[in-house]
């Protein structure tokens, strides 16, 4: 039986390493079907991404305590017996300061989606995961408004309505990551949920936090940045997505579009025009991170 | 003989303004050939630009002391015995707080180049002005550099060194503002002239000169966009030609494009890319401007 | 009580158009709250959409026999006691060869959606729709499959499952047609519906019938047009929302949207990245209809 | 002393090529800066792009007999006491059906541009290559008119005047490839060159033909794309540059670029608004051509 997996790898630059690792692979007979690589020569790292098939019946196994995350939650793939551990083994002693990780292709990502009342990128992600364009499982809807429960419910989704307010915020985060623990949650997405979470938050998200900024960060951020587009009169508008940090509007960008605006468009139009690529660009932020293609160093990423 | 003659009207909105207008144009027979309108509904504010045709002579006349300008120099018509007088009458009495002008549409624009080092966009607006793509006529070449003027030797236009330094600039911009004025300089251009121009000098252009800036605007002002650009890690850059104001790069945007970058750009390439937004933007707005399409009011601009 | 109406005129230009309709509405007392139009030169046409308020409460009457139309069903205003009645007799005096129609703004655009098996189309207009975007009402949907029945469902919509085979085209086209008819459609949409309509159902909805082809017409016309795109080695492909007419995806062009691919792009990729544009701009076509900014006038439409 | 060259290799695909071809690189101590590879799955073959550095004072020598060609002229480095002459060996003994070449990435490509009468396609390539930009050596400009000799002569680059009539044809392209000849050209572009190639001229610089085309290929090839795209009435329209085949308008596409029209643009303003596309296309893909980026089999192109 053919199994595909994905490795990512990042770790300092040095002579030899795109040499040693297909060798690696050739050594075990894993088909390397897919590889990217890139330097950064500022940095001297070297990123990594290669999808292999794996011909073996493969054991699940718990997380290995000695392998380091990129941007994700646990390798899936690890334990004695198991015809990846040459794998684990190589990787472990490849470079010092090497991190990587591990994940059958086929393990769709456990997402959860906060939302407050607009609906058209929560719209977006579900329909591009009910025809399997999005390799997802939406276990939770999660909001602080009551207005979208009718969603969920017709895509049969449960709904948790939290309402959040100054002296409830930090009951309500509580509440909000034990529903991500319960659901094994790998990612969460801020699809218009319009709150500011805590640094704590976005701590224990770190890299699994995926936001959709209404404009072509870095001009506007913060709230209302279509009225300052429109003030300020810009001729193209767009939206970004992002990982979300402590500092507002400030974290590493997956990805950005954009849409050419009128001067006669009001800010109702830049409103509308503006959602469809709220919509676009969250969702193929979201296609990127599900198929493991988002890698993070510092405040960028590497999309591959 | 038919002419094109241009009028531009910007008043305080009113009821029947259009059928007041149109109904002046049919009766002395002028022909309208192109009409476009906008109404700014949050300051009760009415644009209107329209090319017409008048069959007969001519006499170009002196600048009249009641006309108001919109954005541009000085109209090309007026005098006793013009078969456009009454035209000017009209206009004079429309509303108050009205402002307008009219030029011939033949009448190509007077455009002072100012450059620095990079070739760029001075190249493109040369290019597309000798194939009488952009109606402009270029008297004069202005460079803190003697490194371009190989080029204006080339298209055979006169090029002024006028090096600048802190404690020369005020000299400098006096003999720039005389060159402009000798050379009856409609519109000055700052093709990646990379100095900051005082406010007298600003103030003696204002809404006649044009920059353009290597952003995204407002994301990026000043200096060094691209590498901002790439230590922010967005994922699309941009170019902004504005009319230069007293806050920098901060006046009303005139035109923007945009390119998609990668997470293997080099600040090389975004230089490299960014250098096609930043000339097609520039010469854009030229033509733009050029054809008497761009009207100001407040920081924005109206593009018919 | 304020109401809003659309007027849409097309017919053979000729000098003082514009003021005598911009007069007949400051005579009336109708404010004029947009304005747009355009004559083709070529063929001398003027064409006209005016949005304006009328202060008064208004009785609906049945379409009157001597309105023509222009891209849609029935005009929704008429007869006695009307005070739009004046502005009917109007413009049935204008010209000789003009159409015209006229709506209230407010009522929403009766759509019926055919579909196949592919959902994105779908999930996008009832996505705009639910959230007040796109001004339709989506009494039902048809398909020759049974497979998107499930959101149908979600959406309490009702779905008619009607089958098509080489030898009950006919039939299920009566069927067809009658559905439309029973439920008052102005508006089908052909959101990926993988069969072609015979020219007598073409016809009965001339002008209100509209197609999504996964191309940038006119390449690519036909079936498999991302395999062509893929063999052909073209750099960037689209999509194209048109009128249907006899001759197939031939009918005018409402929108048009792009995307970039590269060499490493499977069919698959493509498949994926065009879904997004697809979707976009049928939606898009569907919004300037519903806003009543569709013109169409040969084999081409004016977007207002 | 470090000397950056370029290796081009595409080969029949087979385990292990990667590996043994960056083995190689270890082991003689070149250092590879930029690898890019890419695997047609439907054709199974190999395609790779190693751009590295030598330590070593070369010989420059004459193409060697078995090496074989990929979309350029001859290899510049060969022959025996050459340090790459390892590498040479290694690549004749890779593979049956290897197909590859090596430069030198200083060596300019010798570029002949020809034209008829219209000048943006020219003057930007000028205009790139005297800022460094495009890494061109331009020693002729060929004309079947005199109309754009005084470009270059301000370029001061030879003006070649053939006139190319239905009788004279035969000779005219003897005589342009004798000029070809003459200046060693690598490469020759059709900067608008108003004349179609017989196949003998084709097939003698296969794939080193580059034309622009003023529309979205293959929508609208042959004469006047944009007067059918006028009466077409598309929303959008474009420009490809492809290598030139003995099939009009059919050869591998290179690149290609698109800008948005409005129902109001004249046919005119689509030939105003296509010309900076089609200079910016015809531009990229020379960048991509003179950095060796491009690579053709069947009918396509890949670009690293």
């Amino acid at each position: 039986m053919h199994k595909t997996y994905i490795l990512r790898i990042s770790c300092p630059d040095r002579v030899g390493l795109v040499h040693e690792i297909t060798s690696f692979f050739k050594q075990y007979g894993h088909n390397i079907i897919e590889i990217d690589q890139y330097v950064d020569l500022h940095q001297s790292r070297f990123f990594m991404r290669i999808a292999f098939t794996v011909e073996s019946i493969l054991q699940p196994a718990k997380t290995p305590p000695g392998s380091s995350m990129i941007g994700e939650g646990a390798p899936v793939l690890a334990g004695g017996g198991d015809p990846l551990a040459s794998l684990r083994v190589f990787m472990n002693e490849l470079n010092s300061g090497t991190e990587w990780d591990l994940h059958a292709a086929d393990r769709p990502i456990r997402t959860a989606i906060f939302v407050t009342k607009e609906s058209h990128c929560l719209l977006d992600i579900l329909s591009r995961s009910i025809d399997g364009e999005l390799p997802v499982e939406i276990p939770v809807i999660i909001s602080n408004h009551e207005d979208l429960r009718y969603i969920a419910d017709r895509f049969e989704i449960p709904f948790e309505y939290i309402p959040v307010h100054a002296d409830t915020k930090s009951a309500a985060e509580i509440k909000q990551l034990e529903i991500l623990k319960q659901h094994n949650i790998d990612l969460a997405v801020l699809a218009k949920y319009m709150q500011i979470l805590s640094p704590s938050f976005i701590d224990a998200y770190r890299n699994r936090l995926i936001n959709i900024h209404h404009s072509f960060l870095p001009a506007f951020p913060g709230s209302r940045p279509y009225h300052s587009a429109y003030y300020r009169g810009v001729k193209i508008i767009g939206a970004t997505s992002h990982f979300v940090t402590e500092e507002l509007d400030a974290g590493p960008i997956i990805e950005q579009d954009v849409i050419r605006i009128k001067h006669s468009d009001s800010i109702e139009d830049l409103k509308r025009k503006g959602k469809e690529v709220e919509k676009n660009v969250l969702s193929r932020a979201l296609w990127y991170y599900a198929n493991r293609r988002v890698m993070t160093y510092g405040n960028k990423t590497i999309i591959f």
